[in-house]
C-alpha cells in the first residue's frame, strides 16, 4: 500500500496532476474494453502525451513493480486492454499525431493513438492507404492494431498489420527506448525483435512510434452481393475463386440471422436468404468488370440464387454499411445480454464443413449462434449469445465456444485469426498448441516474455494462463 | 576428442554410414559457401533425408555439445552457411520434396531443400507462384530463403519471404519438434515464434517443413529498358513512380561497369550508358500498356535518353538475362580475385544521394566498386573488389564496405536488406544499432538465442560478434 502511495505521488510529480488519475469513477471507466469483460480495478490511469510520459510511467512502474496495461481505444474483443487489479492503465490515446506522410518513400509515421480511419483519411489525399481494416476502424488506434496484429476484410489480399509495419519505436519495461527495423522495404537486423513485438499484446513493451508501409488505393472497385439458399454453397465460393486465380479485395459472409439483425438495425432493404456474400473486386478500370463478371459466374456455379454486381457509389455504400454493421447489429439486437465472439480461421476448402459444425455445436449446447466473417481468408466470427447471470447458460456458451475453436483446429485452422488471445482465448490457445504437439512453444514464449520483462509488469494475466 | 569420436559413431549408428561423412575432401568442400569465405573445417557432414534424420543429428549434437551449421544450397553471400571449426554441417538438400500444392487453400508445403525455381516451375502449372526471387533462385533452397528472409527483384511489390510463410515445422536444438503458425491466411498464437524463426539464420533451430502462401501469376508483363547519362537521374525514377502511385513488379539498376561486364559475359547487345534501369510493370492485359506508357514518360522526365518498352517474349527474356547475369558477370570478369558484396537499403528518395556517396567512398579508398541492385525498394548491391593476399587493399576494401554501410544507415536505411548478417555484417549491425541508440536490442537477441539454445550449438559465431 505504501509503495502504491509512493508510486502515485512520484507519477504526479513527474507527469503533472493533469495526466494522472485515481478518481474511482475514472478507474471504473477504464476497467472495461470492447470485450465486455472486466478483470480488475486499476490503481491509477496515466494519459500519455509523449514518449517521455511513457518512459516516466514505466520507470515508476518498474521501480515499484506495479503492473501496466497499455490501452489505445479499448476496442479489443478478447480483453487484451483490460487492466489487472491494482495496475496502471497507460492510455496512449492522447498520442494521436500523424507525424509524417512520406509518399515518395512509401511510408507514414504515426503515434500509437492515431485512429485508423483518421490515418486513412489523411492518406487518401495522396491516393494511398494502409490496407488492413478491422471493423472498429473508426475508433481503434493504430498502436492497438500493431500490438494485436489486427486484420479485417481485406486480409485475403493484403494480410494483417504485420505485413505493413516497417519499424517501431518501443519503450521497454525498464524505461529504455529501442528502435526496431528501419523505414525501408527490406531490413535485416538479426533476430527480428520487430516481428516479435508485432502482435505481442502489450506483454513486451510500449509502442510509441510506428512506421507503416503505404499502398496505392485501388483504382476501381466493383461490389457484388450474392444470396444463397444453403450456407454450404456460400462456403464453396472461396475455394472456387482460388481455383480460378482470383483474390477478391474483400469477401464477406453473413448468415440468415445476421442479415436479419442488420436489416432491423440499419433499415437497409436487404433480401432474405440463408447466407449472403458481399465481395469487392478491384483493379484497373479497364479490367475490373471482367473480374466481376467472372466472380459472378463462379457464385452462380456454387448455387447463388441471386447475384448483383454494381459500381454505383450509393449501392456500394449500402452493402458496405450492411457488412460494417454486422457486429454492432448483433450486439444491439442480441436476444441475451452478453456475447462471446469467435475468431476462428480455417483453410477455405474447409469453410463449408466449418459452418456446418458451428450450427451443429450450437444446437448441441442449445445456445443461439449467428455467423459472419471474412470468408475470403477463412476467418469466421461466430457470435455466441449468453448471460453471465445464468451459470448454466454461461457454462454451455463457454463449452460451445471451446468446441467451435477445437473444430477449427481439427480442420487445420486456428482459434484466433486477428483478435489476439487476450484473456478470452488463453485456454483454447493451449488446446491448439496441444493438438499440434507444440506446448513447448508456450514455454519458449514465457521465457521470451521474461527476457523482456523479468518483473512481469507488462499486461500480466494476458495470453498465458 | 573422445566425445567427438563417440558422437561420430553415434551418428553413424543412428543414421547409417551413407548419411554421415568425415572424409577430409568432403569436409573441405563443405567449408565454403557463396560468400567465398571459410571460417573453419567441419568435424563431419550429415546429409538429412527426413525430419527424423534432423532430430537424430540434433540429439547427438546436443548431448555432446557440438556446434551445428545448417546448410541448404550454400548460396549465402554473408557466410551464414559456413561451418565453424569442428562443427557438424547439417545438409538439408536431400530433403527436397514438394509435399503438397493446395491451390484452393492458397498454400504449398515443401521440405527445406527444395530449390526455389523447382518450386515455382511446379506452381506455374497451376497459374501460381511464390513471388520473392533471389538472384540465386535456380540453386538456392527454400529453407535457406526462409532462414535468411530472402528477397529479390520483386521486393517492392511482394516483400521478402517473411510475407509468404504461413507455418513452419521446426526442430529445436534439443531435438524436440514444434509446429509454428497454421496453414491459414491469418493466425495468432501469442508471441510470434513463427516470425522470430523467419530470418533467424540457423541460430534457433532447424526448419524441416515449410508452408508458403501462393499467389496468382501476373496476367501480363511489359518490360522496359531505360538508359541514363547521369546515375542520379536513374536514382530519381523510384521516387517519381511512388509520387504517381505506381509500384512496378521489378525495377532494377545497373551502372556503367555492370552493364559492360554483362555485355562481355553474355554477349548481349546492350547499349552503353552511365546507368540503366530494367523495369517490369504487370497487370491485366487491358491495362498494363497504360502503366508501361506512364512509366516510360516518368523515366523520360527523370532524364532517360532512351526508353524502350516491350512485351515481346524474346526481347523481354534478353533483358531479364542481363539483370540475372549481373552478379555472376561481376564475379567472372572481376579485376581482382575477391569481392565484398553490399546489401544496403535506403528510402527511395535517398537513392541519388546514396549512389553518389558510394562512388565518392570508393574513390576515397581507391577500391574498384560497381553497383547494381533492386532500386525499386532502395536495395543496392555495390560490389567491392579486393584481394585477400594484399593486406593493404583488403583493409581499404573493408573500410570502404563499412563506410558505405554507415552512409546508408545515416540516410535512414539499413546495412542489410535481404542477405542477412551471417559473418560479414556482424560488425556493421552493431554500428547500425549503435547509430539508432538501440544496442539493447542486440542484448535482447542474445538472450532470446539462449532461450532456444542454452548450449549455444546452433550456428555459433554468426550474426553476433
Amino acid at each position: 500500500v505504501n509503495s502504491y502511495r509512493q508510486a502515485l505521488s512520484k507519477l504526479k510529480e513527474t507527469l503533472g496532476d493533469s495526466k494522472v488519475f485515481d478518481d474511482p469513477k475514472i478507474l471504473y471507466a477504464y476497467s472495461f474494453d470492447a470485450s465486455g469483460l472486466s478483470s480488475g480495478r486499476p490503481f491509477c490511469v496515466v494519459r500519455a502525451f509523449s514518449r517521455e510520459d511513457v518512459v516516466a510511467t514505466l520507470k515508476v512502474a518498474h521501480k515499484y513493480s506495479i503492473p501496466v496495461t497499455v490501452r489505445g481505444s479499448g476496442t479489443s474483443l478478447t480483453g487484451a486492454s483490460i487492466p489487472s487489479e491494482n495496475s496502471i492503465v497507460l492510455d496512449l490515446s492522447p498520442m494521436n499525431k500523424i507525424i509524417e506522410v512520406n509518399v515518395v518513400d512509401g511510408y507514414v509515421v504515426v503515434e500509437p493513438g492515431v485512429r485508423l480511419d483518421d490515418l486513412n483519411s489523411e492518406l487518401a489525399k495522396y491516393g494511398y492507404f494502409v490496407p488492413p481494416d478491422p471493423a472498429s476502424s473508426s475508433t481503434c488506434s493504430v498502436g492497438g492494431c500493431v500490438a494485436e496484429d489486427a486484420g479485417g476484410m481485406r486480409g485475403a489480399k493484403y494480410g494483417t498489420f504485420r505485413n505493413w509495419v516497417l519499424a517501431l519505436e518501443v519503450v521497454l519495461p525498464d524505461g529504455e527506448t529501442v528502435f526496431l527495423g528501419e523505414p525501408v522495404m527490406k531490413c535485416r537486423q538479426g533476430l527480428s525483435l520487430l516481428h516479435l513485438m508485432i502482435g505481442s499484446e502489450g506483454l513486451l513493451g510500449v509502442i510509441t512510434k510506428i512506421y507503416l508501409k503505404i499502398w496505392p488505393l485501388p483504382e476501381k472497385i466493383v461490389r457484388l452481393l450474392a444470396l444463397f439458399n444453403r450456407v454450404e454453397d456460400a462456403g464453396r465460393v472461396v475455394a472456387e475463386t482460388r481455383r480460378n486465380g482470383i483474390i477478391p479485395l474483400i469477401m464477406e459472409f453473413l448468415d440468415r440471422n445476421v442479415l436479419k439483425f442488420v436489416r432491423e438495425a440499419t433499415g437497409l432493404n436487404l433480401p432474405e436468404a440463408e447466407a449472403a456474400i458481399i465481395a469487392d473486386v478491384d483493379g484497373p478500370s479497364e479490367a475490373v468488370w471482367r473480374y466481376a463478371e467472372k466472380l459472378k459466374k463462379m457464385m452462380e456455379r456454387c448455387g447463388a440464387f441471386y447475384v448483383k454486381a454494381s459500381d454505383d457509389p450509393s449501392e456500394m455504400e449500402k452493402l458496405y454499411t450492411a457488412r460494417r454493421a454486422a457486429y454492432p447489429a448483433c450486439l444491439k439486437l442480441r436476444p441475451m445480454p452478453a456475447v462471446l465472439i469467435e475468431d476462428i480461421t480455417v483453410p477455405p476448402s474447409k469453410i463449408p464443413e466449418m459452418l456446418k459444425s458451428i450450427y451443429i455445436i450450437a444446437e448441441k449446447y442449445s445456445v443461439p449462434v449467428v455467423v459472419f466473417g471474412h470468408i475470403g481468408d477463412g476467418n469466421l466470427h461466430p457470435v455466441i449469445y449468453t448471460d453471465p447471470r445464468k451459470p448454466d447458460l454461461w457454462s454451455r456458451a463457454e463449452k460451445c465456444f471451446e468446441e467451435i475453436c477445437l473444430a477449427a483446429v481439427r480442420l487445420g485452422g486456428t482459434i484466433a485469426g486477428e483478435h489476439g488471445i487476450g484473456l478470452v482465448k488463453r485456454k483454447v490457445l493451449v488446446k491448439e498448441l496441444e493438438e499440434r504437439k507444440s506446448l513447448k512453444a508456450l514455454e519458449l514464449m514465457k521465457k521470451i516474455k521474461y527476457v523482456f520483462d523479468s518483473k512481469g509488469i507488462m499486461n500480466p494475466g494476458k495470453v498465458f494462463l
